[in-house]
């Protein structure tokens, strides 16, 4: 579990300005770090602390290399994204020290004799696999997953313990689906009839692409008559909710407690705040960025940060604010008033 | 996987105008639908595009069939309710394509000799059903269900792969408990003693009616020494969390991610939209509607809708409102302070 | 199923006034009370009710005792904090009436051989636990849990049905975990690299103390580089998301759904209502109350209640206040004019 400066850099790539034969056996921050550690600079307010670190090597930018010239003695390597860099350095240690993989279908697994499940693939106790799911080359389903009749995985992918992914659904190579999530289970569609709810049922599936990564206990509901669409390397974090029918345009990331209700259509490239909210049947365009914890009511068409939350007080002043803020219209009538009174007494106004 | 229009009316109702022998094999939207498709118009403003529909046949209703007479030249179903037609019918096609149920039970599912399994219901792999469980007619417990001691689903109800049901908890007819629902966990009581919890052991059970739909991942929480009563036809969505003691009257429905505090009384008919949130110890009338995104501080005794969440901006707008809602009350003086002015400036005032 | 006061107020303290041959059976509420039954008073508002409860015992203060003097005839015990002594008795009852815990390993479990169960533990059908795995005496792992390499789990913890508890993490005694809940998950961390994200290994653990309660579907995520920390007698309730690398101090409690993000460090005795949010990297003291559906946006270093929601109501006057609000600042625009129009008409202004 150690690595050589000049093997990281054959495999990584970037400059290396130090020994190559120095060996590094893991990563640590940079003020953790010791004689045996790689550490990393990405944020320039840490140039100091960068210069002091004890580590035995630093990833860096050219930029911050010229700054902290001569004031850090160790190995540096020299790259355009270091945290970026730190990212796949770290990948390659986890990769050392995770357990091996032993491919194989453990027996306590019950899997339907038409359900193909790739030799190389890894299937832990417990799983349900049924019929005519087609698992990947090299998967990993853990304990406790349930795979529905005709589900298909990709290669590579990844379920981990108590993972749920419905009939008929799909995704593609080198994702992760976390414990507890559920993918595909019907959206909510009722008709109402005299105030009771007459259950729609939800015949389309979800479709997922490649590098998407799903977190704990989150759902992305099936589709009604059409199906949910997750593109291309998105990343979901946990307890999020996607309803039936929405589209997600790749590379878009949502962070933990999200809910999009169906129908949304969101662009490429975008970002999610916390428990942030997005109504059903709005349209999001590529590059826009939501705070946390505001909800999108209307659709988004022009790239950009939006924000919509009431900020935060002493419980006190917040009630006094609230009270005003429920009685806006009342103070805006007033103002009004000030400005008629106060235009019958300017003089030029009476003219 | 087909039906005449005939076959359909006869069992739906609605009066067809059409030819009772044309064959339909599915359901398609107004501009996605063809010549083997049954299509719906629910939405006045859609009559140009249903009066263009490619389908075989329109459901619709009378002042619609009125307004596109001649122009569209399919066969028509003339309903009350198109919408809830469409369901009626979306589920006859479901139904028809729905892989078989095969009572029994799965070997690997762990039953206890003292709970009572219909001969009827199909039981799958992986589920555990404790003493003195009562499983109803033609229920479907799918993979890896928990059913705790005592508990009791009624006929017709579908467990999902891996949901929960605890202890002593009952559930009626025609229900549907959907992936990683947890019915039945212990409420959130404790007894605080100079900063540390006691814990209050929560006695009492859930209690659900018929027809209810709950959702991927959402608990309901047993009560403390009452207990939770959740009543007919009340429909879930996922990710919800309903508190200890909570009573939710019929036909209630709540999207995603909404939260209900314990001792909570909701009415009947009132609908909440997603992320919605209700304090504990409240009561909601029948009929209240609660926008998305909204938090419920206080009773509601009247029927109506009613909304509060900040309306979202670009960031930089938001920054700038944000900071004066913070400071309203200073807003306010200054509005007041103006108004004494005016009013010394004001001749009348001075008289 | 039932005790003498005399036996209560032994084991639980507190000072009898009446028989302690008296006979209780169970615990009800003031007005449910009958002869079989203790209760108690803990707001002195019911006061009049607990005068004329017909529950057999009265657990009160003597402040209230000496209140009500006279006008209750049943026994009373008298004690500094009844609310907390009816959670202990309560727990008594409880604990009677709960079904026996066998010890021992359920066939279908699947026990790596490198674990270590305790002989005093019960695990449940289901139940998978991997290698290094070490469970403590009279632990109880019900059925579907999954616990992951080299996990810990102290002495009198609970895991209920389908709770999992991922590789390497640890937790104290006298614990519980709710179904569905997810403990050391990857949390969610990328480095953007032209768009696209780059998964950092999560390679922390989390860290549990004692007396811990975690709810269903609640996540907490395993740290980046760091642990994920949980300190002593915390409370979580439902549907809860702790991001990776939090520190939660002793005894803090949180009510269902709220969201923690990464690296937040939250201090001691610290309250969340319902709903709550709090963003990245923040610092919160110990002491601080924030209020159900506030979003925590900065650091809070002041003990006290804080509070941010924007207030319920009717949705046509929302939509007039909330119209208001997004142009909060042309408001105040007009103010400044009004003040500067008036100053030129003040004559101590033109002076």
């Amino acid at each position: 579990m150690s690595t050589r400066l000049g093997q990281l850099v054959e495999r990584l790539g970037g400059q290396l300005m130090g020994d190559p034969d120095i060996e590094i056996s893991g990563i640590a921050p940079l003020n953790d770090a010791n004689a045996s550690h790689i550490t990393f600079l990405a944020n320039p307010k840490l140039r100091q602390q960068a210069a002091q670190t004890q580590a035995a090597a630093l990833i860096l930018s050219a930029t911050d290399d010229t700054n902290i010239a001569g004031r850090y003695a160790g190995a540096r390597i020299i790259v355009e994204n270091p945290y970026a860099y730190f990212a796949r350095t770290a990948q390659l240690f986890a990769a050392q020290s995770a357990p091996p993989i032993v491919p194989g279908i453990h027996p306590s697994a019950i899997i339907d004799p038409s359900a193909q499940v790739a030799a190389t693939a890894c299937i832990g106790p417990h799983v349900s696999i049924e019929a005519d799911a087609i698992i990947g080359d090299r998967c990993i389903i853990d304990a406790g997953c349930f795979i529905g009749r005709g589900a298909v995985i990709g290669a590579n992918t990844h379920l981990f313990a108590r993972a749920t992914f419905h009939a008929g659904c799909r995704i593609g190579k080198n994702c992760i689906i976390h414990s507890g999530a559920v993918i595909g289970a019907d959206g909510f569609g009722f008709a109402n009839e005299g105030g009771t709810w007459i259950k729609i049922p939800q015949t389309g599936v979800v479709v997922i692409g490649n590098d998407v990564e799903i977190g704990v206990n989150t759902s992305i509901d099936r589709g009604a008559l059409a199906d949910t669409i997750i593109e291309d390397g998105v990343k979901l974090d946990n307890q999020i909710q996607i309803g039936h029918n929405c589209h997600i345009g790749a590379h878009t990331a949502m962070a933990g407690c999200v809910g999009v209700a169906g129908s949304a259509q969101i662009g490429k490239y975008c970002t999610f705040g916390g428990a942030a909210m997005v109504l059903g049947h709005l349209t999001i365009v590529d590059h826009v960025h939501i705070s946390s914890g505001s909800m999108v009511s209307r659709s988004i068409l022009e790239a950009g940060q939006y924000t919509g939350f009431y900020p935060l007080s002493k419980n006190a002043d917040w009630e006094k604010s609230a009270a005003i803020v429920r009685n806006l219209s009342s103070m805006r009538e007033k103002i009004r008033k000030l400005e008629k009174t106060i235009k019958s007494l300017t003089p030029t106004s009476k003219e």
